[in-house]
């Protein structure tokens, strides 16, 4: 039986400042390698899926590195093409209590963003795969970048993968000549599973809401895609730069699934958060009720908060003890 | 038209230890260079403000070192006098909860503290001068310090100068033979602006209050130094060393006006958020309605506890969004 | 007159991720030794007692390093025993949050669980004795370790000299046959004062409570052993790792005494803490009125909360400052 | 055609101090993972070989963590045991000058040393193998160990595997009730390919030899060991501690071949050096002549010198250019 | 009198591995911010000229950055336009012994190179000016930068300023539709004094000369371009990437100066060495007698050697000492 | 029997920059404390000698941590007067090559320059030592110094305690109103061992020699000191500042005895090498023949070059290994 997860996008080189200094104090940058389609492979396969992560990197010493974690966490990367010019980039410096976190994207001209059709063969590539993923910042790109996604898609669609989707809004991407609409309409109207926001679903489709429940919101996206088979959305009370509250709801279609609400302070690295939350919903989709696998997904992307980098290195148990309850934090010895 | 900041005292040398670590496990020290009057001119210059740094600093790889950052903000440092033998220093261990941070000054003999009335031709300084700063630590340096300061002060207020102050009590300085009342007293009764505070209004002046509200202490101020046209004050709760609460007042001769009061948690350097805030608070005097100019100084100097170093490295965007209510520290991406 | 506290026990490198860093993150490790009654022994000498640690450590340069802060704080260390093979370890993880702290003991077959009888002299250690301490660790390490520990205690009370315990409850120590309650209701039933703990009497000694409060638990234990003069307990509340809550109680056989309770966030070490409770413990017993004594102990750990390492660098007037109920947190300058 | 190599040992965290420092200076200390046949196992797969590394870690964070490097460079981690209680380790201080490096090795009770016969399945291990690689190591480190290494050395001689070894005499190993001989002895006897040294030769095999060039002793060895069709020896001239002077001879039964002498100062990290020149020997002898061969593996060898760590970071291109002259160290850009 | 030094270039933000680490081995970059004229611009500033640096660089955090060490040296900066969507990079791998230094450059469709030629007005720019520096790396970024670099030429030929040049070829830029020798061609037939390189004279104009002198060099060029007044070379000999002989030659149309030859071991940094003795070398004209130039930009480039960073951190006097014959690098104290 | 070492001066705060960074690019200081008294004091201590130091430190977390390897290398420090207000100071820049090293002194109105006569009871101090040592330095550091220097002189003559100086001639010291040679000829004419040095010779006693042997300069010292039984000179030969030559030789008023030179490249750190020798030469004159005692002082101050700080951390078999003659710095495992 087919049970591989495939997801799709750039993966970047992240620089980021030491503790809480500025961008004009730096004289180190820390370095990770992460991306939100990297990260939601890695937090896959930490689970123990099978995961493929296909994307493009130049062939040089960055281009190798940024795979390194993949590797370890056993993602595949045979179907990642070598070629191109450069990785992209992203600067990250970590705000504290009023003053907000600041990223710089260099990612403009990367091996990613000059993808070519040729280069893949999606039918080979999705042969063993049962869930493909992608999130909107792949077709935010360029324009080469969206067409290979919706390949990607149309191709899963026509082999009947089940197609999951993070809508990812990142208002400085889009810096192409397109309608953001049309693109993240027809790709997301052939997808099953979505990640999706408030705000995203009013930049990309125009959606507003009355209420403060995301109950309409999840009637609304129901009805405009009728292939969605499950939407979750990610509740994030930002009390200031290092305090937040933090849950998810799950919607089925017919009911609204609450999580838990964590308060989560301090934070340590709110980047990726989102993506260990959409890599736990895809395991837990697949071994859990939907009430618990939005348990675990929460539960999971509260913990990320805690840890440096892109990448959620958690692992079940740690994630099972918290949705059980234990927030206590308890040293373990 | 005359539209340039002066401010006129020492800058040192800071060392401190990485994280919380204590003075006795401390294998390393960060460096970096600050002092109030030096805080203040960066700050106003990083708004905009055209400003001039005034001082006494060693003919060292220390002194030139020093000057650093007012040169990187456009300070002018062109009356910067090289003299003496040692720049002044501090040592600074970072507390945490209910441990406070501790500093050890090592100033005396400094460059500065033995300045000498000759070196300075203030008519000439103060040409282009429209505002003058001076902070109670320089006439705690030493007799010298004192009587250069008053000649500033003197001369600024012969050329129609507007005279602005911090009263900055710092308990150990002041070790020479002097009565600190009457110097301050006769320097802050020339002055217009005044930073105040109730506990250096005791220590300095004597003044006690009764009640909880700062308004009796602005009246006896205005009282006490007729010229004084705006008074501030800052409200620091000090929850523990990590988190405190933040607000301020300011008196225009008649109402008392409030600010937002901000909770700060945790503080990440709270050295020189006095000094951001005057900065701030000339800034915005000059370019706002009294009201405004407090709010903007509030949220500067509130931003200031979240920044490394003696420095407010923030911009006026960043004041402005959050004295129009942001506290959300959103990731900027 | 006799006056010297001597405590017997392991002591271990401790090697820790940078800040919040997983282990599977680092890439370097900081490096501090200490071992719960190393640690007493410390916190005791640097509030002014005259203290003794008795050890055994490899001749290598770990096993001299182990001791450098012995020496720093004028504990005498001429009883250390320099024999066998390897210095015990243990890693530290730091969490955060929702994500626990994590210890990986690495402290097998070392000098100290290699212990030999024949290498302590106890009358002769003990002839200036007039408090002699232990905790449940020692004799979890080896069966070695359990009966030098039970040939100390035996010897201190033939000789007259206070005991004092700390039961330290240990699940994953203990790796050898035996059965821990027979040695600990030994060797606490020989002890004069005890640092308990509800889940600690729990596991050696079967007491379950059924109310809230200490009491019960109090009485249990001084109907089970006799000789116990003054029992305390600490309080922790963990609403998460970086945020504890912190009180203690001290009962005399008759009254129990409460502490304030402490609000401690964010936490930047708590591995030690409870050492540094013992240790002032010990210093309060001999110089305050039990209410005093626990007051004291209390605040001296509060404080422990917000220091690197294993060891409790604080002074006396620091700890005085905050017991007498300046939980400000002020900046000394 | 089965074409993997397969290699057999044990992996070791390294904990080494910053720079020059002692053991007595350390605060910190870099970590890294290696071990001999893990670093052959490294080097040959970054050269494009197939290669499994075959080993017993404990099933924790740092059992996993010491993979990370083999996984990164694609070496084969299926067959490693994940059993036993520990990892076991090194601590290195790097000298300078005339002062020596020093190594304390900390690895007693390690996994690998309670290795159990029955956890290995060599016949379906070595099913695609063309090459075993042991190194003398193994046998030291415990009775287990040694045992295991036979089975396997045996399993391939029975299967037509060629065989290859490094002698690596480590005199603080071997602490078990063994003759060291007769071990090293029966498993060269078997072995095909050999990495020989003159020291281990008289430590192992008492073999002494007169003159200063090394073909007496080639020769002697082939004469007791007949299977061996090659031999090759690196020399080694320590200046100091920070300046080497680096060559190597291969032995192919009939002529002793010389490679380039290269003068190496500063040492970076010389640390696996030894393995670095057998990964690339192993390559070599498949792909080259045994002169071109000698030279690969002299010159890759040379270059881990400058590198960190004890795995040989370089590709078949940096190496083929000093093998063919270029020593310059020219800056590419 | 017109005095001032203007320079015109690329500033780019510099990425380096700690110590020799490799790419791939990084977890931190260490930064800093250089570029050839920038160098040239700030060395000479150090030595008392007056210096102005013209570029583009973008309106972000890193494009304010790149200026500060022109500030603190102070150069000149009111000319530079803030334009364009990111600062050029460049990463550095440092080398040691025989393994060379690597640069990876990502400045592709930086600021600069999309410079317009309608941001400046040479005309104004240069009105102060007495020597006008450019080097063969601006024209080598793009059609644009080449062409606004022609312009700046043109216009200080037309002032009757005097033109310095350093043909600073590299090969892997070039990377648009251009013949390099006709560019390069008409730029150097404009300038007057030249840092030339046997490399760069033949890849740019295919000049190849037979003996092991300079002096056919010198003459090819002096008749090739019979505006060169001077002409410099530096001889870098690379016993390693740790080992470096240096010296230099100066021709004055007739006679051919050269300088000590310094061996240089362990180099700290080469990246800015040719830029220190340009830098130097444009004082040294101006100052001293064409030998002693010659010996001054000699000195101020073996010292650059020992510095961190793109930029030559060394005073006057130390230049001077080191000229004098000095090279015992003895301790000041 | 009287078997104590006693040593009299000053100990310093040291910050020295990373790596080789200069004054103006250092963003962090390493840490240590030393001074020439103390450094011999530890060195001598840490080969078994018995050793106590005297000084004068403030009542300040510096002054206690400046002890901490005096107690760590069981040096007694009980001597040690607790008064003043601050711990002296020095800066280091570590040069390369041709660029030299650079202290910068913040040593005046120190603790210890302040000390006062009356804080010392010598006869008491030295009752149980045979050598007493001092050094040039503590009589430069202010008249104070020098006096009470002198009086422990003269009291240890009165008590017929060997005497040893090291000249120690710091040029920027002496600022105070005084003829050094006179108090230098005072101190030195009632010594009987004297490190002495031809700089330090010519400047403290005018002393001038021809030719290059140092016998002549011996037998001056000798005619000038009869009370002088040993004198010993180290020579350093300056190759650059990371390449030195360093040897000595005795002479004990017959015979003038010469050590091994040692070769000392790359130089880690060359502070305190001078009171490494001293230390070691105290050490050896009470156990050794005279030439064993320079060679192995020599062999010390030889290892001292390669470790971080002002403190020889070197052990008595390492040093006899050196002494012996194995220069290779082989690695030990
Ligand atoms: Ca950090
Ligand atoms: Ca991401
Ligand atoms: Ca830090
Ligand atoms: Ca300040
Ligand atoms: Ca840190
Ligand atoms: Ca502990
Ligand atoms: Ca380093
Ligand atoms: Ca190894
Ligand atoms: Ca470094
Ligand atoms: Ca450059
Ligand atoms: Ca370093
Ligand atoms: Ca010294
Ligand atoms: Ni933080
Ligand atoms: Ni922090
Ligand atoms: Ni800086
Ligand atoms: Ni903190
Ligand atoms: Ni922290
Ligand atoms: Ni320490
Ligand atoms: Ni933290
Ligand atoms: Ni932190
Ligand atoms: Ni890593
Ligand atoms: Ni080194
Ligand atoms: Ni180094
Ligand atoms: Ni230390
Ligand atoms: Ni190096
Ligand atoms: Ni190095
Ligand atoms: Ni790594
Ligand atoms: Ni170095
Ligand atoms: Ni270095
Ligand atoms: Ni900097």
């Amino acid at each position: 039986m087919k049970r591989k997860l495939v997801t799709f996008g750039e993966i970047l080189m992240r620089l980021s400042c030491e503790d809480h200094l500025r961008f004009s104090q730096a004289h180190t940058f820390n370095v990770v390698y992460g991306g939100s389609e990297a990260n939601v492979a890695i937090s896959a396969s930490n689970f123990g899926m099978s995961v493929d992560f296909v994307s493009v990197v130049p062939h040089t010493d960055f281009g190798n590195a940024s795979l390194a974690e993949l590797k370890i966490s056993k993602v595949g990367t045979d179907n990642i093409v070598f070629r191109g010019k450069r990785l992209g980039l992203y600067f990250l410096e970590k705000g504290a209590v009023n003053r907000g976190s600041k990223v710089i994207y260099d990612r403009a001209n990367s091996s990613f963003a000059e993808v070519k059709s040729e280069w893949f063969d999606w039918e080979d590539i999705l042969k063993n795969c049962n869930q493909f993923h992608w999130s909107g910042i792949t077709p935010a790109i360029s324009k080469a970048a969206a067409e290979v996604c919706l390949e990607a898609v149309e191709t899963a669609e026509k082999m009947g993968i089940s197609i999951s989707a993070d809508l990812n809004y990142r208002g400085n991407l889009w810096q192409y000549d397109v309608i953001p609409e049309e693109i993240m309409t027809n790709l997301v109207s052939k997808s099953n599973v979505l990640l999706a926001g408030g705000y995203a679903c009013k930049q990309f489709f125009g959606i507003q809401t009355q209420n403060s429940s995301n109950l309409e919101l999840f009637e609304e996206l129901t009805q405009k895609f009728p292939k969605l088979e499950k939407i979750a959305i990610t509740n994030r009370i930002e009390m200031n730069a290092s305090h937040h509250k933090w849950s998810a709801n799950l919607y089925n279609g017919k009911t609204i699934l609450n999580s838990t609400e964590y308060d989560i302070f301090p934070i340590v690295d709110r980047v990726g958060t989102g993506d260990s939350f959409m890599g736990a919903l895809l395991y837990g989709l697949q071994h859990y009720e939907d009430q618990q696998a939005l348990d675990f997904a929460t539960a999971a992307s509260c913990i990320k908060h805690s840890i440096y980098g892109d990448i959620n290195r958690v692992s079940k148990e740690e994630v099972v003890k918290l949705m059980e309850g234990d927030i206590s934090g308890r040293i373990s010895r």
